[in-house]
């Protein structure tokens, strides 16, 4: 796969190189260790089996190629990687190795524990994100520019309310990953911990996978959930919720960016940006890779969608088709959000140009409020006639909005010049920008 | 729309002659009434202009087709609700009519208050599906039958653990969605509240936003959310999920009734299932109504997913696409759980085609144990080859597993007949079974 | 549903009129009367049979309300409609009616039906398209604009030469949907024309399939198709692709029509287009309803694909599944192409805006070929400064970029002025445009 | 990415040995090559520029994790590599290096170059499929078998026919992949040659365009695509397709090795389809890996229709969400149908399973001719009824159905025996089953 190339340029550099193929073996190493030890406290295993276990096999040095060979035919990285566990270990200790355990449980609860620095790591991204938007709400709280509607000029708003809805879309869904379980899996050949329920062994199924759950850091679920995958839907969804939550910022700086808005500007970092044919260009290329990846977030998502049924106790390809669009989606998303966070701490923002496009109409944008003020002295009709009229000359000639409307023979000397000016200035007519930029920063900061 | 006839089977009937143009109408009117309600409170409606608006147009007949009509040149329902609405009112309320607000605000509410009912009637349906699972649980608890993983038999679990393997899964996704908010949407036209900050009218459109989720049932978001679309994604993902729990269990009941399993069958209705060509048969149309509504609502959802991003302060088209999906997968959904509970309900079992099926592979299945009580007698490799054998001598004669052990050679009178007796039985190598049902009936049960 | 306010918007007015469930019905007939004529003509039904069938069913009032109840029950349309026609039939006819047919024979042939003239609808528009490209193309071989790369200005294009680019994009797709089959459906209950192999009857059920594919206008499939969907994957994805095309036009116009750009305009219409809040606004709807609908398209197409695979003879809510989203589709896409239609026909082209705009970055876009003209006077890297230097200064002064050239002191008298001019002149820096109006134009009308 | 363990073992192996980093850099250095050589042929580079060029840059090691970096900051792989590739040239050579060229150029055609041995790889393996479909065909076009709707068993088919219906499915998608264009990308910055367009070099871009195209092997556009993406979709639908025709195969498979049906089984093969904790298993393993490949490429292709409008002249991460779909894609695929070529070189078949289970129902799949014969003899209500009955008394007893029959005291000396056989005789009902072998025979082998 050229994914270096192609693929990797939109994931998060980090992660690549802590969830690698090495990475996965340690998990499932892990699961299979914890698993020992849980036994062994219940008299499951001799005493002492699980320590020299752990001694032999964590310097083992296990052969990724050969388990890389052995999925093809077993269908899953566990069975290799068991085989390989078995061999390397001293022959009395064989028997207490994958000790009532599937590889369904391998697997799911090593994606489990590669994930859960991942969302770890999501999360302090959003908390980067969230804390970069605040200072940004704040710096500009008073910044006038045009709100739009369908990609057309509407009406003022503020830089800081535009800010404060990104960031609220962007904590609504760090709060959605940080309530997700990462849940861990353990019910053997078919959940039901088969072969565990000797005499004196009471619900030791249950039992062990509890103690799992607290040996490895993750949740226990209330029974396996080798065929119920909605904790993978969860997941899958609100890793999705993330991107959506990102790929929106990026839309919005991306149309912000066009040379002809120019209200902000990626931040300027060596050879960012830059075009191999034109070298006056700077190319919001953080944008273009933060929506590349929500892209693709979306179509793996699609596939966990379509797998959450799976039949009976197994999938039967379902199951095998979640595995890398579940990691894959957590890596773009990751990717997507140091994106993120770096646009939003250094984000350049352009006031002057805000206020430039604020005066594109003459005052178009304006007419509204205007009307309203010349209605009770020249009649509703004439009002609204009026201020679009004088929008449009100010446009051509480029007049201030209040002045055209003063010396305009209808409402000259009938209209205070101050009351003009007031009802066409867009900094005046902005609603519960303030308020809101307020409102949502207590919600950030959690009050 | 041949809709009647491909497309409305998979939904609630129920739901569809609730859900239909007249009901948001109705829900576009109740948003309107509500505003000019609180507006009033505070001041900024005159006194009993709210009532008049009322009585005035809960008694007028608004024109559906011509609504209809305008939608394709406003765009949106909005826009021609409002224009008819405006026209019916007397001159002076006119002007109170729909202030401060802009379409999306009545559609993205109206949407809101059509899928109020919707949640109601699908936590209903998951309820209903909880109580019969649980029915079946208890009366299952000690009903064996094979376990299946790639489809192939694996060892036994009992028929109560797979129920309650799919209440859990039907029950994760009820908490999922009453765990969701429905917003009301008010914001104005650039989500700033334009207009609405006169003099002494600090925070007036947050006040009116807050107040009308009270009045509507709704729930306050913490900002406008025109274009942050956390909220959508959230219902959307939280549907697709019950669909995909609905979709499991069908998937289940569709296996199992295949004529070489039978171990359940769709409740008998009259008609139902029929063939037009083959009188003989009895098809599975419940799991197929659902499998099919299922898919649906994940293509609904992957609309969803991709909309997430809408640009600046109002969608162009991403906002558009949102409404089919969005409601067309709460009607499906609901339409796939009326069959689901009606499926679990009256879910005909059959233990003793369980049984037969058990017995398929001779005994091929209870191999590991057996093979675990041989080894100390005759060695590892040995108790391996003698138990398979066994097993397919079994499955070739019909006779029982323990019998042809039994008269093993290298067995005969070296063990307890019944040890074989015991080691053979599928009842008897149940794992957890037991005691995952209990558990699962306590979480189940909220306890 | 709401679908009328929600959904039917998107969709072609036409189309909806002309495939209503009247239709399908119809289209069912269609098959079943076609079915008896071809088997009366190979002497397997009694002579007159087909005549009297067709007298007694065309004058019948099916009762579409039973038709749409019994979907639920039977799981398709096909099952009560049979039911229904038997019943009308006099005695004697009974037998022959829906002869070796099953109900996937009836459903997915109907569906063929109705989607016949939606393709040739399809057609049309996508000719209209071409059509009124080919004027635009040619109107605006010289019309220049700036080129935009990742939505910043590049280099100087045609607007004809844009035109070509969404005109080919709509023809391929326009004949990648010429080439599309629509195959009759006809194999009895499992696909092998049983019962249909008696005596003298051999190949009976080819020979039909054959026989009904002519007489009803559809393509005769190599064999029954029940579960080989790729007919309909080539149908969902060929729809897709042309919904694909539809959305880039409307996303250009949409960008093009932003206010600050202005560079076309949506053609004027009543009532269309305009803000329930903000009524100097006229919104890009045509481009909202295209992209709505395209990306209901997609989620559609989306549970095509993954209904590709059916299980053994007949899908078990794969098949169901298809129905509506592969109806909506087509219903959808011509919705979008009357769109397209109307937007090409009638699109507001403001060359002046274009001017205007290229002269946004002061020259910025044209400082390449300058720096090539300079380069041999004052060296490259002098050259790259310079006209980098004087893109600047005229864009902050508003001079002539040619003009800020010949006055740079490094410049002044090295170079022509006539030189400069050109060197700086957009419209001399075309490339190929003129030639790719040419060679698409030449494509397009299928020289 | 733990891609090697998770991922990769659903593709090609072959594949991702060709496919990898190096294979995109070469492919982009071909593309470079190529335009110099054909821009010397027209005098638009020195003589023996491309050589030298060439000489130089294939003896040149390009720094690939260099190139993967600076995919980072560029948004592409061709800018660092262009970079990397200019440095690495003598001075007077770098001039003519990616002359007229922009990344999308280098990157899109260096994809179809990718592809281009992919896809010949895939119709080989769809060549092999088409073989091996033949000979089963051949081999068991009298095996019958019980044909399964709804997944009940319906009536009697032959395994021939069966597979013929498979490989239909695979053949269509070959046509369909082999009449896929992968064109050639050149246009130059803002897709019209800029720059190209110097006296006497009329149409230069669109001449450099074809003859790339031709040096290159691959299909010359009717004009650049840079946003016209109708290629790329024709593309991903296709191998889409494939994916679904391997998918049906890939689930029948999976059907109809159950243990309770047993009908076929994978080929065996050594470790494959072992489980790790049940010995006795031998599980589907193959169809487990397509499944799970196909629903990938499902998601991947859901990237591809969602990414099918590009902004302007440059997608914005559209564009670049394609890349690692489209190739994962191939991959997947390429992996999927070698499976697939396996599964049916040696799949297992086992006509007595086949037997056994048409005889599941005891003759109930026959009732319904069983019922034509004794209507003429004790009337049609009583012939449905006693068919019936028998069927359930020979399910029951284990009798034949014929003889349960010919006991019957309704029945008893008033049909002939022979009738009887005759008529509930799987093997003589089998309709077009033969006619459609040799039917479906002849268009594979493309008569």
């Amino acid at each position: 796969m050229p994914a270096d190339l192609i693929q990797h340029p939109f994931m998060s550099q980090q992660a690549l190189a802590e969830c690698n193929a090495r990475a996965m073996v340690d998990a499932m190493l892990a699961f299979e260790l914890a698993l020992a030890e849980v036994q062994e406290a219940r008299g499951a295993v001799p005493d002492g089996a699980s320590l020299a276990m752990c001694k032999t096999l964590e310097a083992h040095a296990f052969d990724l190629d050969a388990i890389a060979a052995g999925v093809a035919s077993g269908g899953n990285a566990a069975i290799p990687f068991v085989k390989q566990g078995r061999a390397a270990l001293q022959e009395d200790l064989k028997r207490y190795w994958h000790q009532g355990a599937t590889s369904q449980d391998v697997v799911d609860t090593a994606l489990m524990l590669l994930l859960k620095p991942r969302l770890a790591a999501l999360d302090a991204l959003l908390v980067r994100c969230r804390s970069a938007a605040l200072s940004l709400m704040q710096a500009h709280d008073e910044t006038v520019m045009v709100g739009r509607t369908l990609m057309q000029q509407a009406l003022p708003i503020t830089f800081g309310v535009k800010v404060a809805h990104w960031a609220i879309g962007l904590e609504q869904a760090r709060r959605r990953l940080a309530g997700l379980e990462l849940p861990v899996q353990f019910g053997g050949a078919v959940a039901v911990h088969s072969g565990l329920d000797g005499p004196g062994w009471d619900n030791l199924g249950l039992a062990f996978m509890d103690a799992l759950a607290e040996r490895l850091g993750l949740a226990a679920a209330v029974l396996p959930w080798h065929t119920d995958r909605q904790p993978i839907h969860a997941l899958a969804t609100g890793l999705d919720a993330a991107a959506g939550a990102a790929e929106k910022l990026a839309l919005d700086v991306a149309l912000l960016t066009q040379t002809e808005l120019g209200e902000v500007a990626e931040p300027a970092a060596p050879g960012m940006g830059e075009s191999s044919s034109m070298p006056h260009k700077r190319n919001p290329v953080r944008c273009a890779l933060i929506r590349g990846a929500a892209r693709q977030v979306h179509g793996h998502t699609t596939v966990i969608l379509n797998a959450a049924a799976q039949p009976l106790e197994r999938g039967l390809g379902e199951w095998h088709a979640e595995w890398a669009p579940l990691l894959d989606s957590a890596l773009l998303l990751e990717g997507a959000l140091e994106q993120a966070a770096v646009l939003l701490e250094g984000l350049e923002v352009h006031p002057e140009a805000m206020r430039r496009n604020l005066a594109a109409t003459g005052g178009g944008i304006m007419a509204e409020p205007v009307s309203r003020l010349l209605a009770p002295v020249v009649g509703q009709d004439a009002a609204k006639r009026i201020s679009a009229e004088a929008a449009e000359t100010a446009r051509l000639t480029g007049r201030p909005y209040a002045e055209v409307l003063a010396g305009h023979e209808e409402v000259a000397g009938r209209v205070e010049h101050t009351d003009l000016e007031r009802a066409s200035d867009p900094a005046l007519y902005l609603g519960s920008s303030r308020a809101q930029v307020q409102r949502a920063t207590a919600w950030l900061e959690g009050k």
